[in-house]
């Protein structure tokens, strides 16, 4: 039996996690979980699952939904509140398995201190890697604990990892949709609407992190997360788009064998494989295999997607450089949002920022939320100096990434 | 340090073994050769390996390669010949790995004997598992010791069963080239010539493996090696047609993931991972991933290729019938490329010698043996009795094969 604390239960990652454990009672039981601001949502997850302990966002979220509860006749659950709420969820004595599935660095003290604690973490929050991977992997290897990623990508990658050992692996290759702007020339990028960005050809997502799909940023994000979770340099992992998204990577070892990845597109599949790990448990989640028909690849175009660049000079650097490439992208794509700059001024917003940061030493979150404020603050400078009529980015070469 | 000896040491797979013990010469010793009539070839290995055994095929041809090395200045080697002598190669006291690459039923005794005396074997031998597949790998499995398959397919899914415990596979995927055939009309194929059949697309084989890859009973062969090497039932193995042949094999798992394994098409690559398993030792075979196009997929035609539904037959029943489907299928095909029987008679044939064969139980190699001969008798009555004019094979529904 499982015992779980979620961090972020009423997000899209929480309650697929859910769902899985709902479908295997015996195996899992919650034990904790940490929400935001949906009171209602949280009211029927705490009505369900009876958690020992509920933290929400704030005061006026957690004691509302401790009078409902309350009124609903649900006793028992302790309720906390804000980051104090989230570190308390991440590290009860009771759990010992902890997704850690909040967006944005608010998720990052409490992951950091689920490990500490000795837990077991399966990681949906793309920044607790790309803004403090050393940090977070380093405490984990001395717990002795695994991190397992919760992403098609990663996930697949980790299933991939066990034909072989670490150091007989020569190459991981991340799988990347293209996004809709795969086959749009570079020229009318600087044109390219709020409406075209957000119009995923394959997923449904939050909203930055489909304009991140279709600058390549998260594909860049994710190259710093492999970095970061396998302990490979950058030049390591390459990216491969694959518009069909079927295999979800690829592991690529020393003796030429390659394995590869692939099932439905079903978020509760790396879910169910982190819980289970190292077992694996039977799941109705079939993919059709009988109707595989075509699968496509191609290279990437850096001279294109200008993040995915941006995204390898920030891994091999490292340091602040990579927790300014985050915090520049999330500032840059909500403008791109609000209309303040054109999609073609992404990165070049979040080139300066980088730019601007020094790599440093972070050796404290406190010291990583610190570096992200300032980089947001210099991505804000920019962005109002920016305009939708700013030069297009400026070619590079694709040769130092995709030579070896 | 391995030290091997290999059973068909002048064949391509005892060559293609050779020239990887050349690449790492601190990880391998030669130790022992059986041979066949290639005293040229016998000659020359001799002298590069100077193993401490070698055995030809007959007096004949070990007498002359003996004088032959001994005027060459070449001594130290121990001459044998015939099945005693390829036994003596397979057991010798000094080897620790045994390479089976002998064609046909010729390598069966003396595979099983390197198992009985506690070698590791690595398996190219279809026979060894078609017709003896029981005997040798409950030995295997009284010995401790693995069997480690020496072809694309088999040596794919050993790669990827690595992601997890047998018994969290829920089916094998052999991928198929689909032969020069895939796209040919059945209603052809009573008129196919020799010359059609033996031009096989993707590779340059021998003879009888060439018209086997046309028909698909390669493949059936492969479906029952998966059987009796990965101890599953026949519905857990599936073909898939992948005329690219870039993924080599796929494993699917009960959490409904799917881990395929490709590589360059180049047999050193399976024998170099069966040697170092279960390490993975680095080579320059590299498959150029970023060269990776279109790969396609679609179900095998078990209405077209019959010899396939006879193969899932005879591995469900097992026994006798595998032995008789491998004895029939070599006499057919040889009696096709002769021009006695169509390439339409090929699966006629076999399906009558099966039919005429009992299941039984071979406890023994020697009993193999008396089987393989049996059927191979029928086999001929039935080339005798058949004509280039004979009916075209029963159209067969393939739901039951494809279904769950």
């Amino acid at each position: 039996m499982r015992h779980i604390a979620i961090l972020g239960s009423t997000g899209s990652i929480g309650r697929s996690t859910l769902s899985v454990v709902e479908s295997y009672p015996e195996r899992f039981q919650v034990v904790a979980l940490a929400a935001g601001r949906n009171v209602d949502e949280a009211f029927e997850q705490a009505r369900r699952w009876k958690p020992r302990v509920i933290s929400m966002a704030s005061e006026s979220d957690a004691e509302p939904l401790r009078k409902r509860l309350k009124t609903a006749g649900v006793t028992g659950s302790e309720f906390l509140y804000g980051a104090k709420g989230t570190v308390r969820v991440a590290t009860h004595p009771d759990v010992d398995f902890v997704v850690s599935a909040i967006v944005g660095v608010a998720g990052l003290e409490a992951t950091y201190e689920a490990v500490r604690a000795g837990k077991t973490v399966g990681l949906a929050n793309k920044e607790c890697l790309v803004a403090a991977g050393g940090l977070i992997t380093a405490e984990a290897k001395r717990q002795g604990k695994p991190l397992l990623p919760i992403d098609s990508e990663h996930n697949a990658v980790h299933q991939c990892l066990r034909g072989g050992r670490m150091e007989e692996v020569e190459r991981i290759w991340l799988t990347a949709s293209g996004g809709p702007f795969l086959n749009t020339p570079k020229s009318q990028f600087a044109s390219i609407t709020i409406e075209q960005a957000l119009n995923h050809p394959t997923w449904k997502m939050g909203r930055r992190i489909t304009i991140d799909s279709a600058t390549l940023m998260n594909k860049g994000f994710e190259v710093i997360e492999a970095c970061r979770l396998f302990g490979v340099a950058p030049d390591r992992v390459q990216v491969m788009v694959h518009p069909q998204s079927t295999i979800h990577s690829m592991v690529e070892f020393v003796d030429g064998s390659i394995l590869a990845q692939f099932s439905v597109t079903d978020m509760r599949l790396p879910i169910l494989y982190a819980l289970t790990f190292p077992e694996r448990v039977s799941s109705n989640m079939r993919f059709p295999v009988m109707d595989l028909r075509t699968l496509d690849f191609r290279p990437p175009d850096l001279e294109k997607f200008h993040c995915l660049r941006l995204a390898y000079e920030a891994a091999e650097a490292g340091g602040g450089k990579t927790v300014a490439l985050n915090a520049a992208d999330e500032v840059a794509v909500a403008a791109f949002l609000e209309g303040s700059i054109g999609f073609a001024d992404i990165p070049q917003v979040i080139e300066r920022v980088v730019a601007q940061t020094e790599v440093g030493k972070l050796e404290s979150i406190q010291q990583v939320l610190e570096a992200d404020a300032e980089a947001r603050q210099r991505a804000r400078r920019q962005v109002e100096g920016s305009s939708r009529s700013a030069v297009a980015v400026p070619a590079v070469a694709a040769a130092r990434w995709q030579g070896e």
